[in-house]
C-alpha cells in the first residue's frame, strides 16, 4: 500500500524534529501503523533554510494553502503556534476533508470548540497530543485509558521551563531573576518567556485537560493563572524546612459546585513522587475514583519528545484509516505479519554491572587477589566499600559494585572467588542498573 | 442504541470489581463510548455468591459456555485467571466471533501467539490492558503513544506483593520472612505466594510488554526470572549506604545481538523516581529514542484499579465497534453531544490549604492578633513556624500553614491581617495542596 502522505506547516524545532524521526524510524513505524507515513510537503516562510533540512525527500513551499489544496495530502500537521495564521489554516485543512495534528495547545484552549465542531461536521479527527505534556501520552491516557473513571483531579507539573527555573531556586538558593537568565541561558527558556514564566502555557494545557476529564467544554477565560515571576528564594527554603517543595501545578478538580481550573505555585508534600520531578521534566498526577492516583512523567517539550507525541497521533490516524476496524491497534503493536523472531539472548548474554558482597578474612592481600580476578575477567570496578571490623573479629564484609559485564564474565569470576580460602561463605550477587 | 452486552467469566476479586464500576460509573462512561456498556450474564461456580452480588441486574449461570452461545453478547471478560479452563473457554469465545477482554497474563505471556492468531482469523480483538500493571494505562502507553519510537528499553516495578516485601524490609529492616508474614497479614500477598515472590507474575508482564516494545512473539520460555526469597536484610542496607535501593525488577533491552527479558532483584539508584515507588505500587519507565525517558506510575492490581483497565478495553472496543471511525475516540473524550456546560468555579471558590509568610514586629500578642483573623474567618491553622529573631533584631519571619478553606474567605483573612500594625510588609501567600 502506498504510505499515507502528510503536509508540515511550519519546520522549526519540532517541525525539523517530527521530519526527522519519522525518517528515522520509519521501517519501526510502518510495522506498527500498517502503512508507511511520509512528510511529502513542507509550507515555511523560510524556504532555502526549509530545504535545506528536508532536502528532495519534500516539496517545500512557502504557501501552506498549496497543501490544503493538493488532494494527495489526508493529514496536515500544523506546527506553526498561535491563534492568527494557525487558526486560519487549521479551519482551512478541515474544510477540505484533511485530518488535523497540532501541537498548539493556544489554539485549542481558547478556540477548541469552534475547530472540533467544524472537525465533526467533515468527519475528520484533530489530534492534539503533542499539545498537552509534550511526549507523554497523557491526552491518550486520560482520554481512553482511564475511561472507567469518574475524575475527580488532575494536578500537573506542565511547563518544564518553570519546573526548571524553580528546581535552580531550590538547588542553588537563586533568586527568580537568576534563575531564568540560567533557563536562558542553557535553552530552556525562551527570550521572551512571558507566556512561561506568567503561567499561560500551563493554563492553556490545564484547559485542555480539564475539559477531556470532566466532559465540558474549553473554557481558557475562566481559568485562574498565576505564574511564578513573584515568587521568593526565601519561601521555598521554610517549605523545604517544613516538609514541602514549591511546583507550578495545573490543577483541575472536580467540587460539587463545579469544575476548579487554575495554575499557581503550590507547595507539595516533598515525599510525593511529582515533588521530585526536577528540571524541564513534565509529570501530570490523575486522580480517579476506581484506578485512584496514577502518574505519568517525561519530557513535556524540545524537538523529538514533541515530535514522538505528533508522531503517535499520524499513526493513529493511519490505523483507523487503513486497517480492518477489528485489528486498528494490532495486538503485539505490531502488525501480526511485521513481527521478527529476533532471539532472545540467554542470560549469560546479558549486560549489567553487579554489586557483590563477600564475607572474607581480614588479612593482607584479599583485595588484591579478588580485584585480580575481576581484572582478569574483563571486569572493571566501580566503587568498593569494606565494613570496618570489630575488635578481635578476623572477618569482614567486603562490598564491591561493578561496571556493567556479560553475565557469562561475571559467573566465572564468581566461580574464581568464591574458590579463594579467604572467602568465607557464599558471594552474594545482585544485579545493578542505572536507567539513565 | 441499545447498551452493549458484556458477558463475564469469573466474579472474584476483580469481576466484582468490575460489576460495581461499570454499575457505579454508567452514566460517565455511556458519554464517553457513545453508548450503555452492560454486563448482562455471569458465569461463576458459585452462583449463590454470584447471584448475591449482581442481584437481578445479570443472569448468573455456571457454566461460562452458556455466555458464547449467547448471540446477544458482543464481548466477554475472561477473569477466571491460569492456562486450565480459562484458555479453552477463550479460545472457543473467539470461534463464536465474541471479542474478549482478558486480565490474564499467565495466559498471554504462554499461548498469546495462538490466541491472538485465531483472533485476527475471526476479526475480533483481544484487549488485555489489565494484564500489565493493573489499572496503569500502560499497554495503551506502549502500543499506542509510543508508536514513533524506537524503544531502547523497559524496566518496571509490576508486582506489588514484591515491592510491598521490599518496602517492608527496608523501612524496617525485616527479613524476607517476616515482611512476607505482614504482605500476607495485610493482604498484599497470597497464602501461596509463589508466583509473586519467585518473579513469575512479574516474568509474565515482562514478556507482554517485550513482544510490544520490539515487535517480537511472546517468550516466556526464555526469560530469566529470579524472585525476591534470597534477598538479605544486610545487602539491602549495604545498597542504601552506597546510594541505591533494592527493587525487582522486570526488565527487558534491545541488544544488538537479540533482547534481554528478564526479572531479578536490582540495585537502582536511589534519586531515580521509580526507586522512590513504595509499598504496593507499580510503575514502569520506558526508554525510546524520540521520546527519552517516559515513567508510568500507579496501581497495579487490587479490584477497582484492575477493573478501571478491564472497563478502558470494553470502551475500546465499543467505540470501535458503534462510533463513526473519524470520531472513534472524540476529541474531548466525550461524545460531543454529552459535554456538559459544568461551570468553572471562580477563584474565591476554590478551595486549597495556604502557606503565609509574614514579616512581623517580634513583640507579644502578634501571633494572638493573627490567629484570632483566622479563626475569626473559620480558617484553621496546621502548623506554625517562628524564625528566632537575631540578638537586637526586632522583628521576625512568622510561618503559617492552615488547612483548606475557601479562597474568599482567605483573602478577607490577609485584608484584616495585613492592616495590622505589626505586620510589617505584604504577606506572601502560596496555596497548598497535599495531593493525596
Amino acid at each position: 500500500m502506498e504510505p499515507i502522505q502528510v503536509g508540515l506547516f511550519g519546520i522549526g524545532t519540532v517541525g525539523n524534529g517530527t521530519f526527522q524521526v519519522l525518517a528515522r524510524n520509519q521501517e519501526e513505524i510502518r510495522r506498527r501503523a500498517g502503512r508507511g507515513i511520509e512528510i511529502t510537503m513542507v509550507a515555511d516562510l523560510d524556504v532555502e533554510r526549509a530545504k535545506a533540512l528536508v532536502g528532495d525527500r519534500a516539496k517545500v513551499v512557502s504557501d501552506a494553502r498549496e497543501i490544503i489544496a493538493n488532494p494527495d495530502i489526508d493529514i496536515v500537521v500544523e506546527l506553526i503556534g498561535g491563534y492568527g495564521i494557525a487558526r486560519a489554516l487549521v479551519m482551512e485543512a478541515i474544510a477540505a476533508g484533511k485530518h488535523v495534528v497540532t501541537a498548539n495547545k493556544a489554539l485549542l484552549a481558547v478556540h477548541g470548540g469552534e475547530i472540533f465542531a467544524a472537525a465533526r461536521d467533515k468527519g475528520v479527527m484533530v489530534a492534539f497530543e503533542a499539545a498537552v505534556a509534550g511526549g507523554i501520552p497523557i491526552i491518550k491516557a486520560l482520554r481512553e485509558g482511564l475511561t472507567a473513571n469518574r475524575i475527580e483531579w488532575i494536578a500537573g507539573i506542565i511547563n518544564g521551563t518553570t519546573n526548571f527555573i524553580l528546581s535552580e531556586m531550590r538547588d542553588k538558593g537563586l533568586d527568580f531573576a537568576e534563575a531564568l537568565q540560567d533557563a536562558q541561558r542553557l535553552g530552556y527558556a525562551e527570550a521572551d518567556p512571558t507566556f512561561d514564566i506568567e503561567g499561560v502555557d500551563a493554563a492553556h494545557k490545564a484547559t485542555l485537560m480539564s475539559a477531556i476529564a470532566f466532559g465540558i467544554p474549553v473554557q481558557f477565560d475562566k481559568a485562574h493563572v498565576e505564574g511564578i515571576t513573584g515568587l521568593q528564594a526565601v519561601d521555598i527554603r521554610y517549605a523545604e524546612q517544613l516538609g514541602y517543595r514549591i511546583k507550578l501545578l495545573g490543577i483541575t478538580r472536580r467540587r460539587a459546585a463545579g469544575i476548579e481550573l487554575r495554575v499557581h505555585p503550590t507547595l507539595v508534600p516533598a515525599k510525593r513522587l511529582i515533588a521530585n520531578v526536577e528540571g524541564a521534566m513534565n509529570a501530570v498526577m490523575v486522580q480517579a475514583d476506581a484506578v485512584g492516583t496514577t502518574l505519568y512523567y517525561g519530557k513535556g517539550a524540545g524537538s523529538e519528545p514533541t515530535a514522538s507525541a505528533v508522531i503517535a497521533d499520524l499513526v493513529d490516524i493511519t490505523r483507523l484509516q487503513t486497517a480492518d476496524p477489528s485489528s486498528r491497534v494490532p495486538h503485539l503493536a505490531f502488525q501480526p505479519d511485521e513481527l521478527h523472531a529476533t532471539a532472545v539472548l540467554p542470560i549469560s548474554e546479558v549486560i549489567t554491572a553487579f554489586y557483590l558482597r563477600l564475607q572474607v578474612a581480614d588479612e593482607k592481600g584479599v583485595l588484591a587477589n579478588i580485584t585480580r580476578i575481576l581484572a582478569d575477567c574483563d571486569i572493571s570496578i566501580d566503587a568498593v566499600l569494606q565494613r570496618e571490623s570489630a575488635e578481635g573479629e578476623c572477618q569482614t564484609d567486603l562490598i564491591i559494585l561493578t561496571h556493567e559485564t556479560a553475565e557469562g564474565s561475571m559467573r566465572g569470576a564468581l566461580a574464581s572467588m568464591q574458590a579463594l580460602p579467604t572467602v568465607l561463605a557464599p558471594i552474594v550477587s545482585i544485579r545493578k542498573e542505572e536507567l539513565a
